[in-house]
């Protein structure tokens, strides 16, 4: 049942964790197909389904498990590409495959601080695209592009702050309870996690202070103007299978009571046309009033994955406020953040030869 | 090998988790020996090792599975009584048992906060002994006493803190992740934790910030001086068995560098003789050098159980400094420090009948 | 966009572990719409919100969640009843309800094993629904019924034997490793099963060996003729949330190639219009080719839950054949399972005021 | 406190999980001392504590922490070696060692099943010492000798026949759960193994089938004949820090009433010197009475970690008997096994320069 109209796109490092939720996620794209799959010197030239041990439930979409995978230099066909590399593999060819016409969307870490890359979440930062404008005019472009999302725990952050940038975010002090598929596969040894806590996660915490004041800023003019915050992370890891849970206290310039920010949080919509894309959730925040709430296993999956759950708004004696927020993070924390972002592309126009019919996008 | 020397205790809800423990550690203690085991009415009458479902590793001892579980309302022969009560059942009892002349030492909640009860950790505040004498002349007891020690999960708070209180501690952000074992038996249910985190423990985070002011508070004249800082706390439940561990933030009035903290960590001792009282360890705090520690299934036996574990410590651009702090919950955060703490009574003559011999105490 | 041709269904021990799943399963139901949640006293009276600890992802449908719960002996107007009650409640409530007109579809122990009572599953023993008749028949009913779904570690076991029932089963070794969620809700306590196994699970080991017999059993004339078999069971509970394992060896009177039964598995089909009802998987059985499947956490929703995952078949030196079974307990093994029941009975005319239409049943 | 007269031991592949076992072990070892341990090329030349990252509790003794380890082809002067070097490493090396003079105690698999070697387990078959002379004998050596210890999963299996063996073992089938720790570090991914259960362990079920007819057989002359007993295995990981079960069915060609079974392992002992070996349990098995022991985390460090802890006995409908047991799978079934072998061999003379005093094996 194949639209003879879907965009081609490859998938970059997909035999990984993160590669294989971009499989599974675009198994049933209505606007895009996987048409190649490019993975390490080991895996290519075997069938996906042979060169990816699946991680996640269930087994490959026969149709991307017969794909020969192919190696990191081919040549590639599709106008859109997903990269799920490993931060080495990542500097260079990403930007090459931009330089060369595609339209890169990347969960890769090596390339989000460069100042022309925006490191964008739809919901949050959508404006944020305009910064391609600015690349293409600065790298001399025309067809090409590099996107990112941002690190898997800056996520539930970004999502919960967004709403509340109005009242001037001052200080932010964040710690995380971090799920083990935030570090890949074969990632944690089970001897290091089971009944255990790992009370550090190598550089989230670093990527926790750069990246969400890059994310919350304002694009002006060609760049973006980082918001002027201070925050201090604290990142750990937990046995949990999925879900970053991350306990956050804040000090904003206004004192907002907890009911106006509660009712921020419950209104708060994208802009158009995000709400319509095909992978973002109605609505991106939910909050969740128990006072045990949210848990991991049992919010992770609201909105197909996509949502961000909230819960426990209480002050805090020292910063003002405090609250936990979660999300999952190989689904709204990587995989399917670039999968939005490639929508949002496509819906205005960023990707070539792919034209939006009425139908698609119902607004 | 029994030593007819030994004093006689009694231990208060004996059937539960922490009583357990109790029975446990004290099975081959140098000074006391358990003669008396009181449960619940559903026990009551029954010998230990039928009513007690043995929670932890292996079997209780032989000698104390064979007695008979008595009731919470038998008067008791023993001169030093272990309590490990609910709070609803603690209230009372405790109180009418150091009126009729016992020296009580509870984990209980229940009676922490009475201005005269000590909230006593030997390491941390071994003077705060002298309330014992205000409480028996208030309220006409002459050989009874009641020591409290505190929530398991202000046990690594204090111990850190201590020997920084003299930099001035002004402010305090505290995060747990806490052990499943601070919940009792049957407890948390493996469905709410198992792939999950609770991101709230109920009346903990009110403990975590009332407790740590009066145990770092100061003995003045007839009362305690609670310590004035501000406290923030936020606790959850993880998937571990055994051990808090406690992601702390902390302002000082002065400003020492982080190698005067770890000087201070690592040099401090208690006073004597707490040192060398049976339960206690040789260095109360081990500051441990490697980025990802301390961690609940490696730290926590360490200095059998009542040793604390630091690690982490850096700068923290909003209060400071901050660090990881970790002990295990139901040794030196519950049995392990009421035990220490009846030592220490023993050790200064607070238990009539127990005279120290030269030998017991080497000094 | 609620069918006002729905058929109003009731259910008992709405509250419970598998009571919500019954609740969650019926959310979007084609065919049946929940009507009337009945509970414990402690719930009765209460909206369902409320009442019940939501144990699933997420939260109660809120058209559920709105409803009153009802006390266990209130008159009941839907037809059609499922039961999610303990043991001791079920045995006689079901059977009144069934004599007072109600189609009673039980995931209770209670009746099962009662010879005029179907212990279904559809693919396995459908022609078992002509025991209703005999029911009804005995028991002088005119419209109520009572089918039982078997226990919920009996499920994989029979679904994988169905379709060698023809070689001749003669002797059955199994070993289980349940889910917690089998014990439902608190069920297991923490502590009893973090970083540990279980090695007993009351009761299930017998209902292994009397359960299997039944289901595998002719119908002949008025009564089930059981298969006569030798089962040998033990059963364990493992630290997993969801699905249980049972490694199965086997003894068959005839000698099949391993081919032979790979063959069968991958081709049964359960006879129409089993493969056509709302919650019937397309194949109920799905061998996986990887020596180290089925697992719990990757193959529990196949099928939506819905189907039995199989691997490792080999050679057993001692009964012949072994190999490994998989299902989600409290889908298949208990709501979804007993859902599925109804969906026969309704589309065999045993629900009266229920009809088919054309479209609603495609075959 | 070092004792002048303790042996010098190495250790091979000492930075690896067991040799980490065999490290901790030894660091109070009344008759060894470590005095060289030896890592992969990656290791050597580094301190101990720095090359080793330490897997077990707290940290590794200081001692060894200091040591510079050493190549695998560096020359030893320890006259016993303990190996616990990757298989494909070990098959030359131990050799090599043993022909050099050494007596080399082995956990690798690489040489266990030679006809020359014995495989050893002093309570069970410690008359198969007597291999080592027709080692020597064959081989030309004078002081060296390989002994091996068996595969972690056979030992709670051959500790539990022992006492069976007399009413004749015919067939034997076994269902294990096996812990993490037993596929070393970092083995098993925690994304394979959290809230699941991988069916299969990669070449355990062979060995549980040939290693166990081995153990269990007759020296006889110059060889061992092995007992003739069909076996079946399946070996199954769960996500359990340490210890294997094993579900055992057992077919006797005698039939002994159950009693008679419990009174054959209550009353078990090795014989002399075997019970007063250092690191020998006083009763190598214990059989809990409770209806849900042995459980891994309560019943693996029975006897510091070297007793085998049985439960569940009763009437299979089969095979006729089955039960569970239980040990620890890096201490009794892999290094301290090791340890206990070299102390049969040192106590029986098999290991020049070292005499036993009469202080150190009282008997």
């Amino acid at each position: 049942m194949e639209n003879i109209n879907k965009l081609d796109v490859a998938i970059l490092g997909a035999t990984g964790a993160v590669g294989q939720r971009f499989v599974q996620l675009l198994a049933e794209h209505p606007w895009f197909q996987v048409r190649e799959v490019i993975g390490s010197s080991r895996s290519a030239g075997k069938p996906y389904g042979d060169a990816a041990r699946w991680l996640l439930n269930g087994n490959p979409p026969s149709a991307v498990a017969a794909m020969t995978v192919l190696p990191l230099d081919a040549p590639l066909l599709s106008p859109l590409v997903f990269s799920a590399l490993p931060k080495e593999a990542a500097i260079a060819r990403e930007l090459e495959l931009a330089a060369a016409g595609h339209v890169v969307c990347t969960n890769a870490s090596a390339n989000r601080m460069l100042p022309d890359v925006p490191l964008m979440l739809p919901e949050v930062n959508h404006e944020h695209i305009g910064l391609i404008d600015v690349q293409r005019r600065q790298r001399g472009w025309s067809r090409g592009a590099l996107v990112a999302n941002s690190n898997c725990t800056v996520m539930p952050v970004v999502m919960a702050l967004k709403p509340l940038v109005k009242y001037g975010i001052r200080r932010l002090h964040l710690v995380s309870e971090q799920a083990i598929s935030g570090a890949g596969y074969p990632g944690v040894a089970s001897l290091d996690i089971l009944d255990n806590i790992i009370p550090y996660v190598p550089s989230d915490e670093q990527k926790m202070e750069s990246e969400s004041k890059k994310m919350l800023g304002d694009f002006r003019g060609d760049a973006i103007d980082e918001l002027d915050m201070t925050v201090s992370a604290t990142c750990t890891r937990v046995p949990v299978v999925d879900a970053h849970l991350v306990n956050i206290s804040l000090d904003l310039a206004e004192s907002p009571p907890l009911a106006d920010i509660l009712e921020d949080w419950q209104t708060w919509q994208a802009e158009a046309p995000i709400p319509s894309l095909p992978s973002a959730p109605r609505f991106p925040l939910q909050y969740i009033n128990a006072i045990d709430r949210p848990q991991p296993r049992r919010d992770r999956n609201a909105g197909r994955g996509m949502m961000t759950s909230l819960g426990r708004l209480r002050e805090c004696p020292i910063l003002g406020y405090k609250f936990a927020s979660l999300s999952h993070n190989t689904i709204r924390g990587a995989a399917g953040c670039s999968i939005l972002n490639a929508e949002l592309l496509a819906a205005q126009g960023y990707i070539e030869g792919f034209h939006m019919r009425e139908a698609a996008l119902p607004m």
